[in-house]
Order: structure tokens, then sequence, then C-alpha cells
């Protein structure tokens, strides 16, 4: 398939595709669309999705209501930005299209790529509904101060691709859903459960209760993620930010504690990055336990 | 420990420390560093470095001349800075303090930490060299047209870590070790050998020559590479750029093809973060053939 340039002087005149709506709704200034919604305790955000793969999964998962789409006019092959208003229009949600130096204002991450939405927040469950509605076979990422939001972002779009269903995350001391994060997340978090907790450590003996084996990440375990026979059981990965990895009683609470082996001479792997070999190789070894 | 605050005014008179020295060399203006390189046909870049870490490891690991370490003044809370001036000075590097300011415009990455080296560019071998290098057992990285910097600099941080230990560029149509792709390697670059090849199939047909097994990363694959029995044969990873993954002509030399299974929704694997798995799969692998 080939895009049209997106160049409105190049459309056929009279047409108002990628216009401007006269006499439509204004776009929201910047920081208004998390402004106006009342902040709940378990609120995580969320309401503002930036990048084009991030709104696409948006309204096409159709999980929460978005308010309205707003465009950048005149940019070039762009088959996403197509099939993004398509799905808007289908759904009545309001599009708007802006001048790219408009929306780079009114966008709170630089890889916007020309696009944004305001919706509702992620909806957010207690952490028992958030074992119940994963079923016995759970598969929980637990993330203790990924403060980072590109981390979170790409720890978020990694776990959704290994299987992971559910996300447990601290009301505080942590990154919250911010337009950076549902970049990165690349449409990630319209297909996670979320659970906001106090604390992490109340929580992984919450979900310890529950039957959920909870691992926690830690470079300098002794044993290894390969070590794990984590066969088809339900369980919690637990990862923690950058700087100081899990915290003291974090790691006290975990089942099971292990390290990923590093076999080079900088031995530094990134925070997400870690998250995302850990998540893969729990499902490698449920899908193992499955056969 | 803990840094002194960097805050020049701080100090006691008459100290030159974090001050730029008088009548010092200027530094480079923007660009000059990669300028005054005569390019040659199989030059990587490297030459200018930036971000605490990365220059850090440049000082340390000692494989290549660094001409000039550049810091910005008054920053605080910045232990590795302090790490960064003590190895400079050991090895009677210039060190040479600017503003911030100045120094945001001189660095090419906004990431750059308040830091930046100019050094000898990245040394380069040819293939059957890295190879011979390498030994029977190595563990070579192939990025077959990875153009974004980001990317690259993330991929070849863990394959380092995960035991790497050369990589194989095409000398066009990918990135080259940009100061955005030196910050995101956070100093892996300084322990990796690097072979820059005219084309990928021709060198993958020379890799299984040399009793390299060549492994491409494709999303199709059917097999998987959890279906791989690797041992502690020498092995090529092949992993292909973010929009299009490997070339066909890439594609068809490889010894094997394998996916990386995915669970979620999205399916999206950002093209790093499959490199990352990739590369500790290969690496738990061929650790477990030699127990």
């Amino acid at each position: 398939m080939t895009a049209p340039k997106r160049n409105p002087k190049g459309a056929p005149k009279g047409t108002a595709r990628r216009q401007p709506p006269r006499g439509g709704p204004r776009p929201a200034a910047r920081g208004e669309g998390q402004r106006r919604v009342v902040r709940r305790d378990d609120d995580l955000g969320g309401d503002q999705v930036e990048g084009r793969r991030a709104v696409l999964e948006l309204l096409t998962a159709g999980r929460r209501r978005a308010r309205r789409v707003v465009i950048a006019e005149a940019l070039e092959d762009a088959e996403m930005l197509d099939a993004i208003e398509q799905a808007a229009r289908s759904k009545r949600i309001p599009v708007q299209f802006v001048s790219r130096a408009r929306l780079d204002r009114e966008a709170r991450t630089e890889g916007n790529q020309g696009v944004y939405a305001l919706c509702d927040p992620i909806p957010t469950r207690d952490l028992d509904a958030l074992v119940k509605t994963s079923g016995p076979a759970a598969f929980l990422l637990v993330c203790d101060g990924v403060t980072d939001p590109r981390n979170l972002g790409a720890m978020l779009r990694s776990a959704e691709c290994a299987g992971v269903s559910g996300v447990v995350l601290p009301r505080h001391r942590a990154a919250r859903l911010t337009p950076a994060v549902t970049k990165t997340a690349s449409g990630a978090i319209e297909h996670l459960e979320f659970a906001a907790v106090g604390g992490i450590p109340t929580a992984l003996r919450r979900l310890g209760e529950l039957g959920v084996v909870t691992v926690g990440l830690a470079p300098e375990a002794k044993r290894t993620i390969y070590d794990l026979e984590l066969g088809a059981a339900a369980v919690a990965l637990v990862v923690g930010g950058e700087e100081r990895g899990l915290a003291r009683l974090t790691r006290e609470r975990c089942e099971e504690l292990v390290s990923i082996p590093q076999h080079g001479a900088i031995a530094s792997l990134n925070a997400g990055i870690a998250g995302a070999v850990a998540c893969f190789e729990v499902a490698r070894q449920r899908a193992a336990a499955r056969r």
C-alpha cells in the first residue's frame, strides 16, 4: 500500500482533508488534558496518548473513551495517520488538524510523530481483582521504583509482547503513565490491566497469599533466572528502577531472587532491557511447561 | 562515597578546579571532531563520545587515544564526573571546563550528561581477522540496516552484556558510531571488536565458510530461537532494522532463521529489545552447553 503524500497543498481544492475544521473545538492547552481529570489516589494517568502506534491502539482496542484526536497537517508518508483518522471518524471521535509547530507545542513528547489523543485515564483495579482477572496462569509485572518514563514505557511494551497481562505499579515514587510512557509503550497499555498499590512489599505478601510466585530481579543474586522452574504457575516478575534496583523490603518479600548472568565487561544492562529479557525467559519457561 | 557539590562558587579561592583553564585550548566547534578525521571507507566513526558512563569507559578501557575531555562547570551530584576527571588527568589527557550551555551546544546528544570526549575513531578489522580474534567460540552480532542510533547503541550495550565479542556493520545504509550511539551504548563499544563490510550477504557467506553458524532473527520464521541447539559453536546473530527487518538476500544467506514467540496483542517488539532478548537466549544456550 502506498499512502498519499500528506501535503494539503497537493490535495484537490475544496477538500477539508487534513485542514483544521473552521470553528471547530480548540485543542487543549499544553497540560490541560492531565489537569482536567480529578486526580484520584489510584489514578495512574494515561489520559494523553502520543505517537502513531499508541494512538491507533487506543482507538482500535476501544477499552476507554477517546475525547479528541489531534493530527499535524502536511505530514508526508503517513499511512498510519490515515488509519488513525479513519478509526476516529468511525467512532465519531472529533479529529482536529493543527500545524506541526502547534502540535509540537501541545504535545508533551518530542517523539509525538505528529499525533496525540486526549482520553479517559487508564482504568485500574485493586490487586485481588487483578489476580482474579488474570486467571490461574497469571503473568504479572511488578514495577518497584521505575522512575524513568522511557524505561517504564519500554518495559510495558516488552512485557505485553511476552504475554504479561497485568501490571502492578506503586501509587508513589514511580513514573505514572505520562505521555512519554504512552508513546514508548506503543499501545501496550491498552492491552494491559493495571493495579495501583500503596506499597510494593505489602502487595508482594498479598500476591503470595493468592498463590502467585513472586520473582525479583536482583543483579547480585547467585541463582539465575535460568535456574528457575516456573512451570505454568501464576507468576509475578518484580523489577526495580534504574539506579537502585529493588528496595530492601521488596527484596525480602520476593519468594525468589534471581539475576540475569552478565558475560561482558560493562555489566550494566539497561533496566528496561533487563526487564524484557526476564519477561521473555519467564514466557519461555511457561511455554515449555505447557507443551 | 559522597561527591562534593560541583559548584565552582563553593570551591576555595584560587583553585582552578572545574574552571576553564585560561588560555587553554579552545574546545572543538560542533562537529569539528568528526570532520577532522579523514574518512576512510572502513571508518565507523566513534570519535566523539558523550555521556558519563561512555566517557569513563573510553578512558579506563584505554583502547584508543582520547584527545580531550570536556566537562560542564557547576554540575552537582556527579561522582562519575570526578572519576572521569581523575582518569583523564592520570593519563595526561587535557580536561576542559565550559559552561553547561556551551557544552550543550558543542555536544550532539541531549543526553550528554555534562561531558563529552574527542578521541580516535573506533578501530576496525576485516571480517576474517574479527573471526580469528574471537576464537573458536566466537559470538558475533551482525547488524543489517539498523539505522536508528538509539536502537544501535542499545543493541551494542545489551550484546556486550550478553557476551558478544565482535560486531559486523555494513559500511553503508546503517547508523555509524555517532555520538548518540556512543551515549546509548554506555561504554560497550570500548569492549567490542568491529568489522565494517561492503555487504551483509557476502559477509554471511564468508562467516559460513569460516565455520560460524549464522542465525537471522525474522518475526515470520516458524522455528523459534528456543528451538535452536547452538551448543558452544561459533555463532553470529543477524538482526535487522526497525522498519523492514532483514533484507531478502540477508535472509536467504542465514543458515537458520528464527523468531521470538510473541504472546501479546501488539506483537511489535522494539528492534533493539528483540536483539537483546535474542543475544541473551544465545548466551543461555552456550552457557548450558559448556556445563
